[in-house]
């Protein structure tokens, strides 16, 4: 979403914020798709759109035209891995690029060998042995896109590898994954009664099941799973952090991620993108947004806990609008990090500074800068013209969600559905769902590029018509002058891909 | 809930607790009704039972009898408020007094004037003008008795006088309350345009509606009633605090509140007490628990952020299990504040320490101590033999849900029902909600009796029937040995009640 680190108060008198005017940040790209940092240094990744849509030079000129805003889908005769739809559009010139960005990979997890230990980042499928694994992942980057595009690169890779490292516990999915492990990767089982275990051959591996603690918590493989997806994306983040010591990185993304594996359909969110299900025409919501609405109350606690990352310019708690100096003494209504509900106190000193969170709906921001809560990257990110760092109040860590795909029976239109903000400021799940069932409900079932159309339409219903009002939908409403990314994904499966 | 303050770890091995073996905290008690503090201070209210049940000393006496344990309820000719039902029933030997406490009481919401302004938590209904409001109150005592008394005497009271403060825009229901309020009560309209309202003749009190502020948030009435709530059980746990430098407080207790005002139901939980609503025979949860597996994030989060609240004994980082010192070096799965999978992590000398928090559903515990994280009280509760405070770790927040009385229509067996979690723990939410329905629905509807008769059946069935193997179910299954009280209220409404 481009309008997400802004001037969030830019219609507020100067004298209100707490310094003067905001501005776009990191908005430093050379334009003609080579983003180069602050710093001079070179990009990580250069621009560009997914290599699955496999652009020319002048195709990836022309996705940019901010007065078509074309919508982009797969070339007719390219496939997508588990046949998976995919349809993006830019923003109405909001930003000089798309910032966001979408994958989609079938991998194979393997226990990592001494040859790919340490560069299997960089491979996707290997020898093709292994656990297959789909993903499908969609990034919304704000601030600039070399975040989302170093995201879009390597986040699966990650998770592809740390699935690697206990690949063993995976092929093992009938016994519940062993809470030690030895150095080798071995279960491991302390012994109370016998002493260290000096019987056996590898005094590293006592695998006796029946001597057990006092307590011990049962962890299912799925669980295990979610900790992998969860971890990755920390270290995701860490490693943009990392890189930008060398690279040109700008800005954030928030990041959506479908990962198939084993039957199972986990799905990953650190942000406002979106995903729903759609069976028999039913929504099932499979993300909660992360924002600063939905998020106050950690945002609130934690500034209330370490007040110095407020930088004696924000106060934790929140008001209805701003105080004005000629109100102290008066009764505000304000809402703590404990409450969700609003009470009356009196206005103090403190209670003039500006507050952590503020604004409402698409326009709330953590300190006036950012409408975002989770996400990768923004370590950079300050408070216009301060030194108060935003990044400690965000979190790079997804909700993650499990769907059983194999205890579920699915028909051809039965869909996943990924999607960027902009295309649900538009249209609600509902029309969503409408949408893409009336679509796919009237398109051969046989027809390969079906979830392709069906991410098409949703896109060109979303986006709207260029009129002289701006983009409108046939309703008349003003479309989304954001960029749009979209994955419609088959429940079915992928069909006879091998 | 008796067990909630105890030896968490009593079948562990002395050595792995990081100060020996645990007991139970200010259980000190003289048996014969008068708890008295360790300091030997006066009580600040007597022990006994609600007044409501009217108990003669011998009949009290006799509502402690752990071997028999007496379901008590209203006398045939009593009445509450609201036609409400009523049981309750002692634990099986675990504590010498019950340690639950109940309260029903109509009052009467109005502005404090200079009489009562200091003195109206001592009355309950004055002179009888003023908006009528409905209280039903469920307090659950944990090492001793005292708070869930001093609760259950003043929390009523505490929010009463609350609402009573905005009196006047109650009045004004059709409104949104006033943003800001000058020193008299009246709403303040800040104006930036027209300067400081010089013209008015109050210059405290512009409402001038018409000036407005660049952003300013509508909080409805319903959000400033739950602000009253929510900062009526902050001021009940700081006079529990305050009042324990002269009196004999004993313990914490979680606090479960139901509010009738102004044709809504405001349900406010803290603890692991529960509520349900029953219409047509279908359970709508009014309540969350909170327990440390629930408010695990919350907990770690403060550990994290606080390590000096851990006092260098207890590790925020969970673990399946305790770690023995012959597993440095290791991997064991753990997980932070941050995820809700598991990983693997390497073991270091700090992962030794006793996790934050232990145990699984009933048995878990924060710092070895206390199975429940939020509620009143606890403020001098520590760690067995150590300096380490519990209560910065423990919420006397409640969260609090609404549910609109009047735009639902109610029959004669539509009731919600309140209990503490010796009722819960036996019985689920649906078997409570197919006793209830077939009860009344058996039960001559004018039968002024027939919501505490459906209470007293709950309560048989929880408590069950003291055999050889202990209290039993007609199942054979083990009742519960736990204090029970529950309420069980008509939402068809208070009847021919004045």
């Amino acid at each position: 979403m481009i309008s997400k680190v802004k001037n969030a108060m830019s219609s507020l008198v100067g004298g209100m914020m707490p310094h003067g005017h905001h501005h776009h940040h990191h908005n430093h790209h050379s334009g003609g798709g080579q983003p180069c940092g602050p710093d001079s240094l070179p990009p990580r990744f250069p621009y560009g759109r997914p290599d699955f849509l496999d652009l020319t030079p002048e195709l990836l000129q022309y996705s940019t035209e901010h007065a078509s805003r074309p919508v982009l889908t797969l070339k007719r005769d390219s496939r997508l891995p588990w046949r998976s739809g995919y349809a993006e559009v830019i923003n109405a010139g909001k930003s000089m690029l798309n910032e966001d960005q979408g994958c989609c990979e079938k991998l194979f997890v393997k226990k990592p060998s001494g040859k790919n230990r340490n560069s299997s980042l960089l491979e996707d499928n290997g020898d093709g042995t292994g656990i297959p694994m789909h993903y499908w992942g969609v990034f919304d980057g704000h601030a600039g896109s070399g975040a989302a595009i170093m995201a879009s690169k390597l986040l699966h890779r990650l998770i592809r590898d740390r699935l690697g490292e206990i690949c063993h516990l995976l092929e093992n999915s009938n016994s519940a994954p062993p809470i030690c492990l030895s150095k080798n990767g071995s279960p491991y089982q302390a012994d109370s009664k016998k002493g260290a275990a000096q019987d056996t051959e590898d005094p590293d591996a006592v695998t006796d099941s029946s001597v057990r603690f006092h307590m011990e918590k049962v962890v299912s493989l799925e669980s295990l799973v979610m900790g992998v997806i969860e971890t990755a994306f920390s270290q995701m983040d860490d490693l943009i952090e990392k890189e930008k010591a060398s690279y040109a990185i700008s800005g954030g993304c928030c990041a959506l991620a479908a990962i198939n594996l084993m039957g199972k359909l986990y799905v990953a969110n650190a942000g406002d993108s979106r995903s729903i299900i759609i069976r028999n025409n039913e929504v099932i919501p499979m993300t909660n947004e992360f924002t600063p609405e939905s998020e106050r109350q950690r945002l609130q606690y934690l500034g209330f806990l370490r007040p110095e990352l407020l930088g004696n310019e924000f106060t934790h708690i929140e008001f209805p609008r701003r105080i004005q100096h000629s109100e102290l003494g008066k009764k505000m209504l304000y809402r703590d990090h404990t409450m969700t509900g609003w009470a009356y106190k009196t206005i103090v000193e403190d209670d003039l500074k500006f507050p952590l969170i503020y604004g409402e709906g698409k326009k709330a921001r953590v300190m006036a800068t950012i409408g975002v809560t989770r996400g990768l990257g923004d370590h950079e990110l300050k408070v216009y013209n301060s030194n108060i760092y935003i990044k400690p109040f965000l979190s790079c860590v997804p909700e993650v969600k499990v769907y059983n795909m194999d205890e579920n029976k699915h028909g051809p239109n039965d869909v996943l559905v990924m999607g960027t903000d902009g295309l649900w400021d538009v249209t609600t799940d509902r029309e969503v769902a409408d949408a893409v069932s009336a679509y796919l409900s009237c398109c051969d079932p046989s027809d390969p590029m079906r979830y392709t159309l069906a991410a098409q339409d949703l896109l060109m219903r979303s986006r709207g018509v260029l009129k002289e009002r701006g983009w409108r939908l046939p309703n008349e409403r003003l479309g989304s002058g954001d960029d749009i990314t979209v994955f419609v994904i088959p429940l079915a499966g992928p069909g006879t891909e091998t």
